[in-house]
């Protein structure tokens, strides 16, 4: 493989670079050639194959090793490109925006310093995934649960930093961080809240501390590598019951949402409620093969035999309930009352479900935190493998939820893929996930995934939906959007970042954030 | 009055900078000489009267009018000390940290620009006060709820940028806002999160837009002027059922404490749970006089008339449950079955007070978010009217419940107060906010206030414990108290400050962050 530089480091500088980073770690943790491979970015979105692409990787194993290796990357000029864990695949995995960046892979830091089962909360570096975390609670027996995403080898660090949410009532995890350790780019550590306190008490207790509360900052950022972090955990709750509903139309999503929306406001559904489509259920464990061989996406006649054939709906609202019998029996008459406005709409327990049982267990368990991979059965619905998620937030209205759905499912029809889309409501908005699966061995299909995701923006932002989260090919696009008064808070970002890391050494590009050596030019 | 100046600023180039004040808002709207009085603090805590003494205020009724404010100050090296309603009378008012600032008063800037019902939120400037945005949401017939801290004079925007908390299950306000605009130390308006996005439809309801999420930043901050902000509120849920439980001992907020725990992290407890001890609630409509006479603090046997004449506990828990009524009742038995396990505890519901139900009525008025000035009764128990807060952080355990209780009653008993605290159980922490009540005319009570002050953050800064918010005069010695890594925060505030407000224009001093041109100096 080609060895990618960045910017105005030689060949030469590089290698002595590295050299020293080898001295900081052991040179068993520094990665070049085709040991980097690991790094690049599993599902391209170009066929520009100088992008992307890491010149190596190193791996510390302690805040201490991170600070030696920022300050090697700063007398070297050398960009660093963070990942906890690198597992967020949809995303660009562990690839840099900007080409010839050495991975700062924090994998190897995956110690759990604490779960605390009385407070509920957890310790943790940002190597520790999701099954880590899961096993640890599982062996000691503590009454605690997790809040996952669809994929459990992911960093739960990474996730909260990167705005993730999962489906328990614990569903935003950046909310649910508290208390942080952060290597600056000139490489001292901070500990903010009540871990500036030395001998603290309430570190992982109370997030604000005294002064500014900064923790934000550091999520989706460029501006200092997260080195601990803690995130509050779930108290078993007396009882659990899963549901599912199910609805045969398209445009029920319209009154399904506004049903929804008082439900979730007023706390009635307890938990992060996600309404998934046909096709991004189906795929969990068919293959679109079995349904149909003809080019391009599925047509209605399909869709209406898939339904049949794993009893499922054209959207499928997976709930649950949490806490003591009588209240879950009070909020589940509330939401069937609710949804039974809805023609056609079918309601299930697990007991329930005659066909296609898996479907709510696979939702069953992640409702209650325990991580799984289950989810990237899709990957298979037409082989290839790659995908990319595009995730505008809306209000949760049905008026948005069917132009959400109307826009982006036309579009991405237009481009001959099928729409797999899921509806995540917070607190008070709608994360509209569509997931685009292609070939990602076709340059045909990468060209045409290029195209239309940055329509797909351009679109959105036209009608003033933003993404909250990208692939780290369309940071600058989607920046770009955000771009209110002159780009005021682009400019902002740049102070800071022109503050804390004035050598622009760590993950230039994320988020749109470049240091000022890199900016206004090409370099991504 | 004598005229304070800042630090480097002519009595001309004040002048002539008053003068520009004047042309962007309006002469009737710069306040100098005997028209600034009511900038300075209420209740102070030193006998130095060159402390805290603003030298005037200008009152902008826009965000382009705080921008042209900021400009002449930029220019003319003017301190601005800006306050959203300056009611925050136990932390100092609307009183500058340096004397000779001008105070930037935003009263003016009281326009409620939304209140939306269906998602449940307003976008307020930081004039509004509690006051007025319930009577807006009144007289409209709105069915949302506010969250309001005791006194309801303060501003919506101001309590939640200074982390207060109040007593319903959105009790802490800085959690629940969403979305600012900020005019930085330079004069830039930026907007956060999804405010960014120009024509965006959900910068009320998304919080983390894309990129960094800065908005903590602002909080407890001196980086900028928040001139919007939106906040959450809460839907009238469909049933309100407050209650209260009185202790008889002093010792048992121990076990209260522990039996607490569970039952608010595993949020059997919904709303932001308070236990105040007998003072402060005797206090709320009865003087000291009635019931002793003598010198210092109340004895014990006094102690015990009054819990008697009042039918109160030394410890008073005053909740509420929210919800259907099966909720409502399955919550309560779980709540006055656990707090059963505490000799001589007795539970109230409204209809069961006999004595001073007004205690009842009025945290019941509280707790479903009606702002009241009610509370401050209490500054009537001894006379003089002044009072300052002490507020250390702490775990939710009966260790340190009584721990904090012992340390901070003893002190304050020794220095001749009475004790008039509580305990304010939040997500995971635990706010011990001690009230000293003291006469604000008497130079020795002050003399004494600050002396036990300084001793109190530094016995509990020893054992752990940091105050999350303090007094205009304390927050240098408390923000030293966060000194891990060599004073790492403060550094890291200090690249922030130097980079957004590099004149440093914008409240020097607050939270103990200086600008680079008064750093290290005695300037305070």
């Amino acid at each position: 493989m080609a060895d990618y530089l960045p910017p105005g480091v030689s060949e030469e500088v590089m290698a002595e670079a590295l050299e020293r980073f080898r001295q900081v770690v052991g040179s068993e943790w520094v990665f070049t050639g085709d040991d980097s491979i690991p790094y690049d970015d599993p599902y391209p979105v170009t066929n520009d194959e100088t992008l992307y692409r890491p010149h190596g990787a190193v791996a510390p194993a302690s805040t201490e090793e991170v600070q030696g290796i920022v300050q090697v990357a700063n007398e070297f000029g050398i960009p660093l490109w963070p990942v906890s864990r690198g597992k967020n695949f949809a995303y660009g995995g562990a690839a840099p925006v900007l080409s010839g960046s050495i991975v700062l892979d924090l994998n190897r830091m995956n110690r759990i310093l604490e779960v605390n089962e009385d407070f509920g909360y957890a310790l943790l570096e940002p190597g520790v995934s999701y099954y880590d975390l899961y096993n640890y609670i599982q062996e000691r027996g503590l009454r605690l649960w997790l809040d996952v995403p669809d994929p459990g080898w992911g960093s739960v660090v990474g996730n909260a930093l990167d705005h993730g949410v999962g489906y328990t009532p614990y569903g935003d995890h950046f909310g649910m961080q508290c208390g942080m350790e952060v290597v600056l780019g000139t490489g001292e550590a901070v500990r903010t809240g009540m871990g500036a306190m030395p001998g603290n008490n309430t570190w992982q207790l109370f997030k604000y501390g005294f002064g500014p509360y900064v923790d934000g900052m550091f999520s989706q950022s460029n501006f200092g590598i997260v080195t601990k972090m803690g995130i509050w955990l779930m108290p078993e709750p007396p009882g659990y019951r899963p549901y599912m509903i199910t609805f045969e139309r398209e445009e029920d999503i319209e009154q399904v949402i506004e049903i929804l929306r008082p439900l979730k406001v007023g706390m009635v559904i307890q938990n992060a409620a996600t309404v998934r489509n046909l096709v991004l259920d189906a795929a969990i464990s068919e293959t679109k093969s079995r349904y149909y061989s003809g080019d391009g996406p599925i047509p209605d006649s399909v869709a209406r035999d898939i339904m049949a054939d794993q009893e499922i709906g054209m959207w499928n609202f997976c709930g649950a309930l949490y806490g003591p019998p009588p209240v879950m029996d009070t909020l589940w008459t509330v939401i069937r009352d609710s949804f039974s406005a809805v023609p056609g709409a079918r309601f299930y327990f697990e007991e329930d479900r005659t066909r296609r049982p898996d479907i709510l267990i696979h939702r069953a368990e992640t409702m209650r935190g325990i991580p799984k991979l289950t989810e990237f059965g899709f990957l298979n619905w037409n082989g290839g493998g790659g995908h990319v998620g595009f995730s505008p937030v809306s209000p949760i209205t049905g008026a948005d939820a069917i132009r959400q759905y109307e826009m982006v499912s036309g579009r991405v029809r237009e481009y001959g893929f099928d729409y797999m889309g899921l509806m995540a409501i917070g607190w008070r908005d709608l994360h509209h996930v569509a997931v685009i699966v292609y070939d990602r061995n076709s340059p045909d299909e990468r060209t045409r995934i290029d195209e239309l995701f940055k329509i797909l923006v351009a679109e959105a932002a036209a009608e003033g939906y933003g993404e909250y989260r990208t692939h780290i090919g369309y940071m600058d696009e989607i920046a770009a959007t955000y771009n209110w008064n002159d780009n005021a808070l682009m400019k902002m970002h740049e102070k800071i970042k022109d503050a804390l890391d004035p050598n622009g050494i760590v993950a230039p590009g994320k988020s749109g954030i470049w240091p000022a050596h890199l900016r206004n030019t090409d370099s991504a």
